[in-house]
C-alpha cells in the first residue's frame, strides 16, 4: 500500500497534533460542480453512475482536482445496501430515492436477510480503484448509512417528509422494528468491513434520520445498532459517527465506540469540545447555507467555526450537513483555504 | 373575574402540586376535529374564522367539548402580528401562509414599525369573548410567535422546507435580521401584553424555527428577543417557551425567565426534569405520531411520557409538537383521560 503523503485526517480522528485542521466537505462530490453534472449525464442515470467503479472513482476524485481538501469519501448512495436486498432502489429524476418494494410488515420484514456482499462488488471495486488512482495523495472514506436511517427508506418506500410510517412503527410494533434495525446492522457491519479490505482508510456512519426519534428510541432503535456495527469493524479502523438533529444526545453518542462525532450546524462546538473533546474528535460544523453567502462571509463564517473547535487536536473541518446545490465552487474554494489558513502551524 | 374551578395549568406552571397532571394539545382546536372543518367552512377562509371573534371562541372551545382538557388555547395564528403589519396575509386552501409582501432587505425592513393594535382588535375582542364562556372553566392560555419565527415568514413570504433565505441573511446581513426580530419583539411583547389586559391566564411563546440557526446565532436572534418579550409581561403571568429542536439549547432556554419550557417529542424529558427540574416547569412531549397507532398504544405511550416526568411537581403533558390532522379524536380522549388516571392523587 502507498504511504499516505497527507493524512492529516487521521491523525485529527485519533486526535494527534496536525500541522493544520483537516477539511472535507459532506456531498463534496456532487451536483453544484458543473463536471460532475456532466458526468450525471453522461453515465446516463444516478444509479449507472454509483455502480460503475470508473466512474465513481471519477465523481470521487473531481472535488479533489478543484479544492485543497484533505479527504476523498466514496462516491456512492447510502441505498446501495437495501437495494442489494433486493428491494428495488431507483432515483426518478428531480425526486428522491424509490424502492420496488417497502419492507414495513411482519411478512416483509421476514423475508429480509443480509445481502450477499457480492451483490455490493461494485463498491469495492470502486474502492480499490480510487484507492489506486489517489496514490497515497489523502486518505479515502468508506461510509453507510446507519442501520435506522436503512430502515426509514425502506419502510417508506422511498424519502418523506415526516417518516409518519416509522414513528407510528416505532410505538405500535417496536418488536418489528427492532427486527428490521438488527438485519440492517449485520449487513452493514459486513458492508463496512468489506470496504476496509478493499482499502478505505476510515469509515462514517450517516444517520440522517436518528434525530427524528424520542431520546429513548433513539438509543434503542438507532444508536443501538450502530453500536453494534462499530463494534463489529477492525479496532484500528477510525470511526466517525453522525446523526442530524442528534445535538440532545450527545452524551450517548459519545459513549458509542466511534472516534469522531459529526455535529450538525445547530450544535454548539464549542460546548461540545468543552464537555466531550478529551474522549473523542469532533466533525463539523458550518450550516451548508453559508456558502451561498459571498466568499468574504463565507472565510469570516469559517473563522468562527474554527474558533469555535479551540486549538486542541481532534477537529475535523466540514459542514453540519451536506453541500447544497446551489453552491457556488468559488465559495467551497475560499472556505477550503480559510481553514488551511487560519488553523496551518 | 370568575375564579378558576380548575386551576391546575396555572398552579404547575408556578411549579405548586396538583391533583393531578395537567394536560392541553398543542392544536387541540383544528383540523383532525369533524367540527373544527364544518366550522371552518362556514367561516369561508382560515382568516375569516380568526379574525371574526364569535367564530373564533367557537373554535377554541370545541375541543374541551369533547374532552377533560385543562386549558383552553386561543385560537388563533401566530402570523397575525405581521398581517397587522401590513403584509398581506392569506392561506390558500391545501398550502400554508402567503404575504403579498416580503421583508428582506434594507428598504423594507427599515419601513417596517410596531402595528397599531386596533388592528388586532379582533384578538382582545375574542380573549374577551372567550373568557366570559368559558366562565372559570379552565385557564385561557394566549400566545404569540417568537420574533424570530415571524422573521422566518416576513422574510421568505411564507413556509419554506430550509429557510434558506433566513439562514443567508444571518451570515451576510445580520445587521438587518437584528434589526427585524427587535421591531418583532417590540411588537409582540405590546401584543401579548394586550391580551393579558383582555384577559388571558398565562402566555406562550411559539419558537417554531429558532432550532434551524447554529448555537450563537438561536441566542442572538431567537432567544435574545424571546427574554425581551418577556421582560416586558406583566410579572404575576406565567410564561411557556417552546423552541422546536431547542434541546441542544436548553440550558440557555431555562435562563430565559420563562416560567415554563416547552419541549419537542425528541428531547429527553427526564434528563431535563433532573438537570433544570428545579427552575422551570417543563411541559411536552409526546410524538404526537403517537396518536396515529391504536387507544391501547396511545395509553401506554402516554403513561410513559408520565413515567419520565417523575412525581415532582411543574409538569404540563402536552405533544412535541402540533396534532396532526389525520388524529382521530378517540384516540386524543384516550390520551387525556389516560394522563389524568395515571397521576391522579
Amino acid at each position: 500500500m502507498t504511504p499516505l503523503r497527507n493524512d492529516t485526517l487521521l491523525r485529527a480522528l485519533r486526535r494527534e497534533p496536525t500541522p493544520h485542521v483537516p477539511v472535507w466537505l459532506m456531498r463534496q462530490a456532487g451536483r453544484y460542480l458543473p463536471e460532475y453534472a456532466a458526468l450525471r449525464a453522461r453515465a446516463g442515470s444516478f444509479m449507472a453512475l454509483a455502480t460503475t467503479p470508473s466512474l465513481a472513482t471519477e465523481a470521487t476524485l473531481q472535488p479533489l482536482e478543484r479544492f485543497a481538501l484533505d479527504a476523498a469519501i466514496l462516491f456512492s448512495d447510502i441505498l446501495t445496501v437495501p437495494d442489494a436486498m433486493g428491494l428495488g432502489l431507483s432515483f426518478a429524476e428531480g425526486e428522491g430515492p424509490r424502492f420496488e418494494r417497502t419492507t414495513d410488515d411482519e411478512r416483509t420484514i421476514a423475508a429480509l436477510a443480509v445481502p450477499d456482499l457480492a451483490r455490493l462488488r461494485y463498491v469495492f471495486d470502486a474502492v480499490s480503484q480510487i484507492k489506486k488512482t489517489l496514490a497515497g495523495r489523502v486518505p479515502l472514506i468508506g461510509f453507510a448509512g446507519s442501520p435506522f436511517t436503512l430502515a426509514c427508506y425502506m419502510i417508506e418506500g422511498g424519502g418523506s417528509a415526516d417518516f409518519a410510517k416509522v414513528r407510528k412503527m416505532a410505538y405500535a410494533r417496536p418488536d418489528l422494528l427492532d427486527r428490521l434495525v438488527a438485519i440492517n446492522a449485520d449487513a452493514v457491519a459486513a458492508y463496512l468491513r468489506e470496504q476496509v479490505t478493499a482499502g478505505v482508510d476510515a469509515v462514517m456512519l450517516f444517520d440522517t434520520w436518528g434525530g427524528l426519534l424520542p431520546a429513548a428510541d433513539y438509543r434503542r432503535f438507532s444508536l443501538g445498532p450502530m453500536r453494534t456495527v462499530l463494534d463489529r469493524l477492525p479496532q484500528q479502523v477510525p470511526t466517525i459517527l453522525f446523526t442530524k438533529n442528534g445535538g440532545n444526545a450527545l452524551p450517548s453518542i459519545v459513549e458509542s465506540g466511534a472516534s469522531c462525532v459529526g455535529l450538525d450546524w445547530t450544535v454548539d462546538l464549542r460546548a461540545a469540545r468543552r464537555a466531550f473533546g478529551d474522549r473523542v474528535a469532533f466533525q463539523g460544523n458550518l450550516d451548508p447555507i453559508a456558502l451561498l453567502t459571498d466568499p468574504a462571509t463565507v472565510e469570516r463564517a469559517a473563522r468562527a467555526v474554527v474558533r469555535d473547535a479551540g486549538p486542541e487536536p481532534g477537529f475535523i473541518f466540514n459542514l453540519g450537513h451536506g453541500i447544497v446545490p446551489a453552491t457556488p465552487p468559488a465559495h467551497v474554494a475560499a472556505l477550503v483555504d480559510a481553514v488551511h489558513a487560519a488553523t496551518s502551524t
